[in-house]
């Protein structure tokens, strides 16, 4: 990878994951003057892209300038340099953390941009890393997350992103590398709040693509991502995060984003739910990962373990893995709501 | 009006504005049961809402049954009546409130669903009713808000609204009268607060209209409707609202109807204002009123008087009567916001 090397003066990034934030976060680097080394899992991916200038499968949109040189080899993506970015599925984080060690050969700052929480040890996407890295790896651990379809960052709409690690030296680092005049990124010291936010919003998209697939319409879809937002911010503030995370772009301004867009994975799997589509199939048919899917399971777990109150996760639960009517579970959420809503918002706040 | 009476066993209700809010939450209550006095400015709609069983101009998807009778008499509407929806502009209501005085002959509560503050006086819809009406016939003043497009409600989809009042046994006689199978109706004590929340996120719509208008994509307009909520929640808590009001259903839920919806037509008018066309020209076109234009007046002015920073409010005030650039406006607040995020965030929950 010589000859990418030469041509900028910054030192090289790696990302890791070809998929659409992959490639959209490999473009603001790029933009910024540094040279990208993108992992791809599959190298007929890695020879396409550095061919053909396109990630024709998950981004085609975006042209990929002569910075952004992909390969397959891990250990040829990550030599030398000192900061990794993560795009990946929360299911494979595990396997390639590990690889990782064997091919390091200096201390590296991860920033990941995976959604996700893992059911069972119902660990966040920061605390997976630093299980598997070798800590004399490990820097630090930075997550990056916001309202940021990766089909408008390509084509340089103004987009909003927050950054937080428990680290804030090594966050200022990281909104530094993608800071740039369509790519505006903030630093929020609530680790937690803003893996938490980024992870669960995708449970309310699914919630939200099934009241849509319903034909329930806008009204029935704002009370779903505001009763949403509460017990997410719920379940937060019980795991130790800032309140007020979940007012921020981590939290509604994601929330937000994948409820209400066209480009969300997750609302679109919910919307054939919705349709009467099965959940089997619809994953066949979008032959992406839908993060939403496990996520709900891991939430659902969350919610007993922290003791509490998460009805919408816990009707999704039923619907994704017990089988329940969409329908059924949409009209019994729209009705089991309080008759004054504050009792339900006064324990967003309170830890009790 | 004898042959309505008689066809209902409940007291009838009076409807004041047969716009197409008046239209819907008219049809709510006679599907509850109630016989209803539906009272429009102008004789001609009047007589052909009677004639058609529709409101052709403002909600033509509606289908009026039976117990609906409109009137331009205000006199003949309210006489004998003990409960009054009031859903005009708020830029007549003093002027329907003065003329109510002479037409009562008992004290009445009023449920309003109007959202808009007054410029130069700054008061909130409640304020103006309680200022305008006799002392003698008014027993309670209800607002009721929350996401919840008239064009949806007749469709009988899930909806969800709040109510509150200064008197919350009021607030829940109007949660009584209003609430079925799809309208859940939800009591909040917080008056200022639904008030402020419901006016304010016009505001915000006509930012996020410009923001479409101008293509910039759903990440943008995710960042502008974060940033909104965060400086509607900031002013409301200066005015005494709670600041858990702006995370319900008058908050967030109706900030993300009117945003993201095209039935919104504060959203359509900051679009048409995106896409190039001047003010006046798309008032004159839509032929209804868009609250969120004088409602940019009293926010700018209240900003002002509480020493709050507005910045989107601000900005859409040069916008609107200072003939700045949209273009402008959006890209400066995009540039604008503040390196970390939390520290516009603890400033909602701080009454300093």
């Amino acid at each position: 990878m010589k000859e990418v090397e030469s041509m900028g003066t910054k030192e090289s990034v790696a990302v890791l994951g070809a998929g659409s934030w992959g490639t959209a976060l490999s473009m603001v680097l790029a933009d910024n003057g540094y040279p990208v080394r993108l992992w791809s899992r599959s190298q007929t991916q890695a020879e396409e892209i550095n061919r053909t200038r396109k990630n024709k499968r998950y981004l085609p949109e975006a042209e990929l300038g002569d910075l952004i040189r992909a390969s397959h080899q891990l250990e040829e993506v990550v030599h030398d340099l000192s900061t990794i970015v993560v795009c990946i599925p929360t299911k494979a984080i595990r396997e390639v953390m590990g690889k990782l060690n064997g091919c390091l050969n200096r201390p590296v700052t991860i920033i990941h941009a995976s959604k996700g929480i893992e059911p069972n040890s119902l660990k966040r996407i920061s605390e997976i890393i630093e299980e598997e890295m070798a800590p004399e790896y490990l820097r630090a651990v930075v997550v990056l997350s916001g309202p940021s379809h990766a089909e408008e960052v390509v084509l340089r709409h103004p987009t909003t992103v927050v950054v937080s690690s428990k680290d804030m030296g090594e966050a200022e680092r990281a909104q530094d590398l993608f800071f740039n005049q369509y790519f505006r990124v903030y630093t929020n010291p609530d680790l937690t709040g803003v893996e938490i936010g980024g992870a669960l919003k995708n449970i309310i998209a699914l919630a939200a693509g099934i009241s849509d697939g319903l034909g329930y319409g806008d009204n029935a879809k704002a009370a779903l991502m505001t009763r949403g937002l509460a017990e997410i911010a719920r379940l937060g503030t019980k795991m130790g995060a800032n309140p007020l995370t979940f007012s921020g772009l981590a939290g509604i301004g994601d929330l937000i984003v994948t409820c209400t867009s066209v480009h969300s994975r997750n609302w679109r799997a919910g919307y054939a739910l919705g349709k009467g589509q099965k959940l089997k199939e619809i994953l066949a048919q979008m032959g992406m990962v839908v993060e939403g899917v496990r996520t709900t399971k891991a939430a659902y777990q969350l919610a007993k373990k922290y003791r509490v109150k998460m009805p919408i996760t816990a009707a999704l639960y039923q619907v994704l893995f017990e089988d329940l009517d969409p329908k059924e579970a949409v009209d019994e959420l729209m009705n089991r709501m309080k008759t004054h809503e504050m009792e339900d918002l006064v324990n967003i706040l309170l830890k009790d």
